[in-house]
């Protein structure tokens, strides 16, 4: 996705051999503009598979785009909570996430009521770097028995394991703009 | 805001004497359709006031609503996080906040670069009850220099104290549905 890869190489800050600081527009301060032309972006990438009913994501930075994609297909979003609030009483499903950002585990939940095997469930999230939360959504899913139409990334950070672990599932990925590597401070991204 | 209070009246749960649980369309399950009319209302109620360059609100179930009515002003959305990540570094605002549902007190945490006094901000959030959220980011928004265009909120509980806080420091608070009390299990609304 071209306005992404600019926005990127516009706003983008590099931190290291790993990190790539995006809090300008996706996960501190946020883009509205910029998210709804990604939830466009992933409708178009989706909308042709079998009916979709629901999108899954991650709180917090996972919302802004799944919302916006929820809104295209005229679906609902569901948000994984990373902690167990008061009003969250109901049975849930569970998986552990291991942040290697943070250098956290979590644990998120869905709750029973939110997912279940009528479900075909497309995927969003912020980042795919070592796939942790993504395999912990596929977690849930399983534990649903709903089915998955496939996974919707914004950035991927090619070089790390999380998108060679999901095509060795054979699930269907789509990331709006994928790096190759980062090289004295610059973003490299993979060319197609 | 009607389609919001019969939302409410449909799928809203009442808790014993003060919980009203409404994670099927907002801050577990989210209804994007209803988001984006959210969006179209605050837009409508503030719209007529000086600029607005940013709208502010706290992870994570502010952000939906926020990054609609984001998107209507065409404005960046800043939402504060409630834990400090590997890569929020910079410096930050920060001001503490106790939830009484979930009874923590949580750090919340703005970075310098996204809030400064050239800004005049709109809060967003989904709940006002004790209020303790808002007055977290006008404390923040204090120490930035920055001015409050006024404050929008998706459901108040106007039996508890939060909406007269807000009142008697003279700020313009516009909420879509507000609740005046619970009984035997059923939402009723103040009367306009």
């Amino acid at each position: 996705m071209k306005l992404l890869e600019e926005r990127i190489e516009k706003d983008g800050q590099v931190l290291g051999e790993n990190v790539l600081k995006v809090d300008s527009f996706l996960n501190h301060q946020v883009d509205p503009m910029l998210m709804d032309a990604i939830g466009t972006e992933f409708y178009q990438l989706f909308a042709g598979d079998k009916p979709i009913t629901k999108i899954l994501t991650v709180e917090s930075s996972g919302i802004a785009p799944a919302i916006f994609t929820g809104l295209k297909f005229g679906v609902p979003v569901v948000f994984a909570r990373k902690h167990k609030s008061l009003t969250l009483k109901d049975d849930v499903y569970s998986s552990e996430v291991f942040s290697f950002t943070k250098q956290v585990s979590n644990k998120i939940s869905i709750s029973h009521k939110f997912l279940n095997q009528a479900d075909r469930v497309l995927i969003i999230d912020d980042f795919l770097a070592n796939g942790q939360a993504i395999e912990g959504l596929l977690d849930i899913i399983g534990q649903a028995n709903a089915s998955l139409a496939g996974v919707g990334v914004v950035i991927e950070k090619s070089f790390q394991k999380g998108r060679a672990i999901l095509d060795q599932k054979g699930i269907k990925v789509e990331s709006l703009a994928r790096i190759k590597k980062f090289a004295d401070g610059k973003v490299i991204f993979v060319e197609e």
